[in-house]
């Protein structure tokens, strides 16, 4: 019998997933794989650094990186982490609504 | 027109919105909420914590929960990381495999 996951279960699959795929199954990404990631999953955060000279080195430091290193499945989450905690704060500021509109913005 | 999010920003907003229905859109939960949580959203780890005594205090506790306390968003945020790691951790070891199996478990 198959096993239905929950919600939170499959969130929590579908961020694991999406690295190992930009991996190509490997256990790091480097800067190009991590650059597709960004482009094709997190495109709005992409655009804004591509308009920023030296964005992307910026990034890659505050998310931990070492200077010329991969980025670890770590280095990814405190990114992910992050975005959660501004959706989290943009959907506080709303709590009074009827309904949680959780848009992602 | 409607914006079409990636998988991963989906997953972010699920990880979000599961906290917000949780918390019956309050800014924390209280401890019969975190319970109904973890039954619903990861029924496996549930299970195991009543099969212990003190388990869950001594969850709450790794969350960084204080006594007595309500629990935020950033505890339950810890609760994520280590599922995600743990997940992460699981599918190293299947590298090799032809495919990412990528299963919760």
């Amino acid at each position: 019998m198959a096993t239905k996951y929950s919600d939170l279960e499959l969130a929590i699959n579908t961020l694991v997933t999406e690295f190992h795929k930009a991996a190509d199954d490997g256990p790091t990404l480097n800067t190009t794989q991590f650059q597709t990631l960004m482009s094709n999953q997190l495109p709005e955060s992409s655009k804004t650094l591509q308009g920023e000279e030296g964005g992307v080195a910026q990034l890659l430091q505050q998310m931990g990186v070492p200077s010329g290193g991969s980025v670890s499945f770590e280095n990814v989450w405190t990114l992910i982490n992050h975005r959660a905690v501004q959706l989290f704060q943009l959907q506080k500021g709303k709590e009074n609504s009827v309904k949680c509109s959780c848009l992602l913005q």
